[in-house]
Parts: C-alpha cells; structure tokens; sequence
C-alpha cells in the first residue's frame, strides 16, 4: 500500500461517515414531530454533506484518476463505500437516530479534535474548520440523550432501547488498517486506542446522567465496514441517492 | 373582521408559503444530481421553514387561542392553509423546482422589502430579517435560470417548459382580500398591484437574458388559495408532513 493509497483510503472512510449519515438525517427533512427538531437535524445534516464534499474531492485529488465529489458520492458501487456500519443504521424513532448521532459524535469530535495538529495539510485544515461544526452536533445530541434519557418513562424506555440496539455498532470506529498504521507513522493521523479510551469517558458520563445503562455485549462487536461489508441498510440508502445521478448521467444540472 | 384577523390572515398567508414551500425544496434533499445543488435548495429549504416558524407563532399570540407553531403547521386542514397555489407546485425536474423559486422569489423579496417599513412591530422586524436571506435565494434562482434558459438546447427547452407551465400561478400572489384592505389603510402591508409592477419589471428583464418567453395565457390566471381552495397537491403534501405528528399527538419529542 502506498501513501497515496492510505490517504485515499482514509479521505473516503471519513467522507463516507459524513456523507451517509448526512443522507440518513436528510430523511427526517420534513418529518420530525416539530418544526425545531426538524430543522436541528437538517442543519446537522447538511454540515456533514459539506463535509463530506471536501473529503470526497481530496479523495479524487489524491486518488489521481480525475474522480469529482459526484463521480464518488453518486457513481461507487456499495463494496467500495467505507462509512462504519453505525451510520448506516435506520433512523428508527427519534430515540433511535439521536443515540446513533451521539455515539457518532463523540467519535468525530475526538478525532477532529485531534486531526487539527496533522502533519497532513489537509487534514489539519479540514479538522480545524470542522471542529466548530461537530462540537455543535455533539452538544446537540448528548443534550438530547440526557433530557429523553432522565425524561419520561416512555421516553427512557425508548432510548434504552437504541442504545441496546447501537452499542454494538461502536466498536468498529476504532478499527485500525494498514492504512491507519502508514499514517500513524507519518504523525498524519492519531492511534483510535487512544479516541475510544476518549469516547469511552464521554460516554458513560452522559449516558450516566441520563439514567441509560452500556449493554453487556459479552465482547462481541459487528464489524465489516473497513473491507466494505455493509449491512442491508446500505444499499437501500445509495439506491435512493443514486438513482437520480445515475439514471442522467450526463445532466450537468 | 377584525385588526386581529386581518393579521391573524395575512401572517398565516406568508407562513404557510414559506412552510409549504419549504417543505417541496426539502423534497430534494439528498435527490439532486449533484451534491451542490443538493445542499443549496435544502439550504433555501431551511430559510424557509426557519420563517415559517416565526410566521406560524405569531399567528398563534394574534389569534390568541393558545395556539403553537406545531399546532398550525400539523394540526390545520388542508382548507384552512393560505399558501399561494404556486408554492404548492410539484417539483417536477431541476428546471421546473428552479422556476417556481425564481418567480416567488421575485415575489417575496419586493413584499419583504416594503414590508421593513412597515408600522406593524412584528411586520417590520420580521421583513429586517428575512430580507437578507430573500436577497440571496433570489440570487441564486436568477442565476440559474440565466444559466439553463441561455444553456445548453435541452436545459433551453425544459425552461421553457417550466414557464409555460408555471406562469399561470403566478397571478394569484397579488390578489388581495378585505384583509389587505384594513392592513393596507394602518401603514401595515403595502398594496399588492405596486408589488406585481416591481415583480413583472424583475421578470421581464431576467426571462429576456435567459432567452425565454412569457406564455400568453390570454389573461387566465389560476386562483383559489386565498379562500382556502387548493390544488390536488397539497393534500400529499400535508399527509406526508402531518403523518408523524398527528399519529403520535402527545409525542413533545
């Protein structure tokens, strides 16, 4: 694997994230029970598809095939996506799609926040304007866990659910590849040992206050989307999104 | 009719334009053919319905029944929203979305400027803020109406298409009721007939350098929505919007 390889390899897995789990809180665009929550998670929403404009052009730009943002986001097939499998995961209820936006967020903010002393010029420039937007979202969805959490009964039961449902979706953030390793070395990118021992505290604290109690999951954790192993959500996200693009391929507009 | 009507009338008449509206460019998040055009209308999306907001509660404190902005917007009959018609108009392609935007756009804007001077509190401060985002999405679908107008011979002919189609709508933004009337007479609301000058005067030179044509419509002009009369659309629109929250009424998240 060359330098170039990992770097591309590392733009699309985060370009990815940003673009799929923007794509799933584009879904409650209009659909919310309120106006306000409505317009909270398109917000959010749309700051990660910006995001995940600027990763996928510097994935084409690295990748040196002349790949744009669109060709990438509208025109891969599903084994070439690299999201984590947590981001592909239904909206569900409310509850649902708030617990995958805060352990999502906790994980993103940690890395930014680490990403912005990359030796890499991109990254650290994108990790630096970033960060603002992230530690909004992250804020928003660990104050919604704590006020649904500690809520009414109902609305605990709810969110005790999600976590039981997502917290197996966790552990694969952290997983390191040869990619990782490559740019480790070059002081691009951090070791994810040390964002999860991060996210780990963060998280039994605000799942602390809002009364939610961590799985035991007995050690195991889904995994597969480093090598493109997608769960059945994903294909359906990308048939939506894709259709489109795809069915007009040389609509300029 | 009462001042308070009158008020309670006209702020439910721009807030449902700006909720309805809205609520259709939403309809392209995540289905444009290119991630920029994707996030400008759901950025355009969101003004909207950020001011649909502060429209629907202050209808609510006029109207004085205790109603909330929730309350307007999912628990109200289809007769009972005043949008124009044109807001209310199917997508369609990029061309039609595009040329239903330029011609409220025009609209709104010239409403919202007189309307900063405007003796109503609420009114004035409402049009201060708004302005500036009109000003950009007004921008914004000029240009692409330039562009694709005086395009390529395809994107030409959708155009064209869609302002044949569409041009009919447009008489009834500047029909006016006995709520004008009073609301005109306190310095409130300007008189519609100087709107639609300023408006034609914007069209007429926009369509002309976009190379396209004012249908003849022999003088018919849609008409219905002031009374409540709507066309088949807004039905769908309603029950997609109103689902969630009229299954679950007491869900407060």
């Amino acid at each position: 694997m060359t330098k170039e390889e990992a770097l591309y390899d590392y733009f699309i897995r985060l370009g990815d994230n940003a673009l799929i789990l923007g794509q799933r809180l584009g879904e409650w665009c209009g659909h919310a029970h309120q106006l306000e929550s409505d317009i909270a998670m398109t917000n959010v929403s749309l700051d990660l598809v910006g995001q995940a404009r600027m990763l996928l052009t510097e994935a084409g730009e690295v990748e040196g095939k002349g790949r744009t943002e669109d060709d990438l986001a509208f025109h891969r097939n599903e084994f070439d996506f690299r999201n984590n499998l947590l981001v592909e995961m239904a909206n569900g209820d409310f509850a649902q799609t708030i617990t995958r936006q805060f352990f999502f967020d906790g994980f993103y903010y940690h890395l930014l926040k680490s990403l912005r002393t990359s030796k890499n010029e991109f990254l650290q420039a994108f990790a630096m304007k970033s960060i603002k937007e992230v530690t909004y979202h992250r804020e928003l969805s660990a104050d919604f866990v704590v006020r649904l959490g500690d809520g009414t009964e109902e609305s605990h039961k709810k969110m005790q659910n999600a976590v039981n449902l997502l917290w197996e979706y966790t552990g694969e953030l952290f997983e390191m590849t040869e990619a990782d390793e490559l740019l480790i070395a070059d002081g691009f990118v951090p070791d994810l040992d040390k964002i999860k021992a991060l996210w780990e505290n963060d998280m039994t604290a605000t799942l602390e206050k809002a009364t939610l109690t961590i799985p035991d999951t007995r050690g195991y954790m889904a995994t597969g989307s480093r090598k493109g192993n997608h769960s059945e959500y994903l294909g359906f996200i990308l048939a939506e999104m894709q259709y489109y693009p795809r069915m007009m391929p040389d609509a300029k507009w």
